[in-house]
């Protein structure tokens, strides 16, 4: 059985149009910063900012437009990181970045570059930093700790879509002000905090040679291992194309070009960001997709900040499932948004939720019915008598690149085999669920077409 | 004598038309903080901000258009404002006015609504606040605060002789938030330092249906006492139309409408400030001039901040009294610009000056040659035989108003009645500086034109 995958492997022709095999050199692969990050499979945004306390529902077009005449509105009395850290990891995060800075241009830290900060606030006699609060809860309990820099909208100082109004010279000066002081965050950012997982620039940081800080070689010098998403420059993931927490079915690894969702629109917006939610098995730079939703989101909720009284639009379960499936499940890395409320806590029925989705994705995948073992020859398990299963997890050795173009699944039922699945990219992990339980006496997997020699690393069924 | 005057003084015919002569309740009256002003005749304006400490000449229309990226260069080491003051004190000044905030928007003290000010320095770990330290310098001296207060500019913010660049929604919201910023700025300015002398909005806080914020309640609300320097609605003193700390003689202490820097430009910009100067006799708002000067303004020097290296810039002894016969012996109440340097003391050479200087000013004046008493039922003196004098010295009292409008001084020399001095503006203080020094057996004040009965208060020789 296992040369019979050879042979088709043998034949693949690589779409890029080279005559050969790729050799393992060509063979596009992850950052070790990239691997962490798809092996994480979810993380929790935790957005934070001064819309959270005035009153009334965040508006997302007029917050970029009205700048807060009072900053001291932000007084959490009951501020707890470490409770969202340890709801976080209820949810199943292994890594959790928090908005820095969001569009009101309000930074959560002691700046020495952005007086917009919490130096401005009679809120912990305006020595607060809730940056290291944050990081120090993720470090007591295991999560990695990224940090998220809005730089694209600044109400406060004036900045839409990363310009500043008007063409006098004022405005360029202060553009370029501008530009100088989110480099001084950035740079006070990755020198104060120790080891960040992920910096993450909402809707790109721009281009340098634009209206963009240089932000690039800053990233590079002080967190060389950290993930940049990103500029004009440099991705080290993209976004999936939806807020809806899920990428459809391929959705591959690599893209054709550096991503930033202030360049290149007229590609990216096409077919309502196909290309961002499809990625492309031919793309020259390893650039996976983040799923990205919050967990308020249901009843017509879409709430990356908490609002008051909609408690109702937390994700039930079942959605929370769907959600898991098809991100995780479809080789794609979840952020979750998580909503500190006005007290500085994530509300209890957040909470609540959070710990049931863990709990279940974590019940549901405690044990295959069967797995293959690298140590086998081929990829066929073998299913103990009596046994369903409903279920298919495949992963590939990503480390070693995103070979598998095109596979099946097949299910030996009742002496029969038959093709319980089809597919193309495998990836990190691929989560095929049947459209109802099965039982059968074995499970095969046959890569049918591949750029190299396949790195299979789990095939499971559940 | 005494019914000789009388006869000039009946035949006086009000230059707006009335027919008959003013009554007491129709003169135009100081109110007692202006009152308090003009008494006062010296008052420092003590600048201080950002630009001190970038290392290169102060330029204006730059700092302007320049945001400040680092505010931390803010760090005076031998911060003293009990030296500032004393130096004040030693020039002879009776209140002091510190700029809380200039051009660039940088605030000296701890804001709750500008978060631009001394929270956000490294600087006396974000806890100092300069307007405290000079107000209890002030009161520990005997010299009355007062605040300026700079809002037409504002380079961190973007704003432009009042304005935020631009036309759009966001363009119009962040003007309304500057506007509420400013006027929040003021309550705490008003709120936090007891009585203040004077505020000072530079080039005028501008018309509130307009760009500019509704400051005038605030301050009548909370400084009911307190000067009021300016706004559309209200202004208690007006410029003198140069920098030079001179005005030209006469300058009346009454002005035909409100004034601000920022409306009714054409009348006021007429003849280089033309009417600034002289203000009217027939003026319906009390609204004397103010002199102003920097001390450093010597050799192509005009310095309101400390520069580097430019001592030689410190104005010599003879052009200061030159200056104080052009400002308080016209009618005039002298500011004059002194300068914090990047230490945060006023450097040797201008306190060496400033005290040269009052103690120059305090000699001259120390005691007259001779001069009339109130209790004299003419304007005549004595002088003592072999006595020399070069200077006459009139004051009315203006509690009751302005009312002269022409007068002569003669002197008899050698039993010959000569006019030694004509004029017309007397106010608070006319300081008639003779050609020569001359002898005397008498000299005698002719008020040939007033608009109801004179009030004189001083008549002396020097």
């Amino acid at each position: 059985m296992f040369k019979k995958y050879w042979i088709f492997v043998a034949i693949v022709v690589s779409v890029s149009g080279a005559a050969a095999q790729n050799t393992q050199s060509d063979i596009l692969k992850p950052s070790a910063a990239q691997l962490a990050w798809q092996k994480a499979e979810i993380g929790v945004l935790i957005s934070y900012d001064l819309p959270v306390f005035q009153g009334t529902p965040y508006n997302q077009a007029q917050n970029r437009i009205t700048p807060f005449t009072n900053a001291n509105i932000f007084n959490p009395t009951k501020l707890n990181t470490d409770q969202w850290i340890q709801a976080a990891k209820a949810g199943g995060a292994k890594f959790a970045v928090l908005t820095v800075t969001h569009e009101t241009g309000f930074a959560l830290y002691q700046s020495d570059v952005n007086p917009y900060c919490m130096k401005a606030l009679t809120f912990q006699n305006g020595k607060g930093d809730i940056v290291r609060d944050f990081v120090n809860s993720c470090r007591k309990y295991g999560i990695e700790p990224g940090i998220y820099v809005g730089i694209r909208w600044n109400s406060y100082l004036g900045i839409h879509d990363f310009k500043v109004e008007g063409t006098s010279e004022f405005a360029k000066r202060r553009q370029a002000a501008y530009k100088n002081m989110c480099e001084g965050m950035v740079t006070e950012l990755c020198t104060r905090y120790g080891n960040l997982f992920m910096i993450w620039f909402d809707g790109g940081a721009d281009d340098p040679s634009k209206n963009g800080p240089n932000i690039l070689p800053i990233v590079t010098k002080y967190q060389p291992n950290c993930l940049f998403y990103h500029n004009a420059q440099k991705a080290d993931f993209r976004w999936g194309g939806s807020e809806s927490g899920t990428v459809p079915y391929p959705s591959w690894s690599t893209f054709p070009f550096v991503f930033s969702h202030a360049a290149r629109q007229d590609t990216i917006f096409a077919n309502n960001f196909a290309l961002l939610k499809t990625g492309s098995p031919t793309g020259k730079y390893w650039m996976p997709a983040m799923s990205d939703a919050p967990l308020r989101g249901h009843k017509g909720g879409h709430d990356w900040f908490w609002n008051p009284n909609e408690d109702h639009h937390v994700n039930p379960l079942d959605k929370m499932m769907s959600m898991y499936y098809g991100s995780v499940g479809h080789n794609s890395t979840l952020i979750l948004g998580i909503t500190p409320d006005n007290r500085g806590l994530i509300p209890n029925v957040d909470v609540q939720r959070l710990t049931e989705w863990g709990d279940s994705v974590k019940k549901v995948f405690k044990t295959p019915i069967a797995n293959w073992s690298t140590k086998n020859k081929d990829y066929t398990i073998n299913i103990p008598s009596q046994k369903v299963f409903s279920k298919i997890v495949l992963q590939e050795n990503i480390q070693e690149g995103e070979r598998v173009r095109s596979f099946v699944v097949e299910a030996n039922i009742n002496g029969e085999w038959k093709i319980i699945k089809e597919g193309s990219c495998i990836g990190h992990k691929y989560i095929g669920l049947l459209e109802k339980p099965i039982t059968a006496s074995s499970v095969r997997l046959k890569i049918l077409t591949s750029t190299a020699n396949p790195m299979m690393q789990n095939f499971a069924v559940y």
